[in-house]
């Protein structure tokens, strides 16, 4: 008989910004699969599981994933309650979709249980809406794909249609980035944020311009960070042009 | 002295779907000031404070803006620990901007505590991912202006862009937001899906095509519904033409 699986979002990275179902569950967990994105203190909701650590979300897509699948299968074989605890949420860039799929395939029951996205800690950290009356109706949620050729510039269409972007992933290829929003037209002098860290003690902060972003390649950013796009960020840019350059906690 | 504020997300309705940080303030709170989306069972958490309803979240705008900035100052004032907890995420549709501008100008500390938004919860209990390698790389978040003139087709250009679009707010002028959307140039098959209640016991799904959603104008959806696009929902579209027009819980 198979046990049942709770895919589950940690959110952005603090251990206190899981749900309280989430928390729940973890705490009721015969076995935890987690990413290479929880944060240790997030384990501590459920010393009596097993814990299983399934490596980094982003390293070698296809093959890394299938292995996951494989495991996840194999624990819900040997466990009653299984949580899969992924970074964020499970829904929005995720890959949730491949391991309902393998799960779906071997007849095994599953539940989702949303997180926070990176996103919406990055926002309330910064103390800035993503959307705002007058100023940003609509906000896109996206990855930047460089270095993919023709197809390459495909993501920068819908970013130049909406009011607010936020770009997952995107801030390690800044100089990449910048050329093909340039290239697309967008205004050099469009305000950004990059948040590193979103909700974590060690959280980083800095506006910038278009312009300015090719240099974020040099900062040797460390842990995983968010570029934020649109108008909303002009008064966070105004103030750091005061002290430009510095990194603020 | 004035107290704190923290602008909480309760996020889409259900109790244990507010983050653990989020409910160990509202039990620490002196006085709760609460959205009309937000579900009694949430205020569970904090019988010991002082509660303030402050009305529907949608309804005349500006001027119940004003009055809930009011309040929201009056209340610091008054208690040490103040929650401002609104339904889903506070910086998506939330209005928190103008909040935090009040309480700025007052000089009154805050801090924002991330929520669930709905799409997120919708997207979980659904089982369907916002994004899916190969199909949706980017997700767009918007509300329909509908009769709005001139401007009121605005919304649909980043629409048409976005690989997958939540619209909230949109339902209940499914018809002129299906107008808009074909006149923009979207397929009539695109596949839809609509979910009222989202995370609630009384929540209620339905996959449709975008040439049938001028009839949902008809079905008096009772409780606060998102409207889903993109090619992510074409296998449920497939397994509701089984049945069609059934709302299935």
């Amino acid at each position: 008989m198979a046990g049942k699986v709770y895919l589950i979002g940690a959110g952005p990275g603090a251990a206190d910004l899981i749900t309280v179902r989430g928390m729940r569950l973890l705490q009721a967990a015969d076995a935890v699969l987690y990413d290479a994105l929880v944060q240790p203190e997030m384990l501590a909701y459920c010393p009596q599981a097993v814990l299983i650590p399934v490596g980094k979300r982003c390293a070698q897509a296809s093959t890394a994933q299938r292995f996951i699948n494989k495991m996840l299968l194999d624990a819900a074989g040997k466990y009653g309650t299984v949580v899969r605890l992924k970074g964020g949420d499970p829904m929005l860039f995720g890959r949730a979709q491949e391991e309902m799929g393998a799960l779906d395939e071997a007849g095994i029951a599953y539940e989702v249980v949303p997180g926070i996205t990176a996103a919406l800690a990055a926002s309330a950290d910064a103390g800035v809406s993503l959307t705002s009356r007058g100023l940003a109706r609509n906000v896109l949620f996206a990855t930047a794909r460089v270095g993919e050729g023709e197809a390459g510039s495909d993501w920068v269409k819908p970013v130049l249609a909406a009011d607010t972007t936020v770009l997952y992933m995107g801030v390690r290829q800044a100089a990449e980035v910048a050329r093909t929003l340039l290239a697309g037209g967008m205004s050099a002098q469009t305000p950004l944020l990059i948040i590193e860290n979103a909700s974590l003690p060690q959280r980083k902060e800095f506006a910038l311009s278009l312009a300015d972003l090719p240099q974020v390649a040099d900062w040797q950013l460390q842990g995983p960070a968010i570029l934020l796009i649109g108008e909303v960020y002009r008064a966070k840019l105004a103030l750091s042009n005061a002290e430009p350059l510095a990194l603020t906690a």
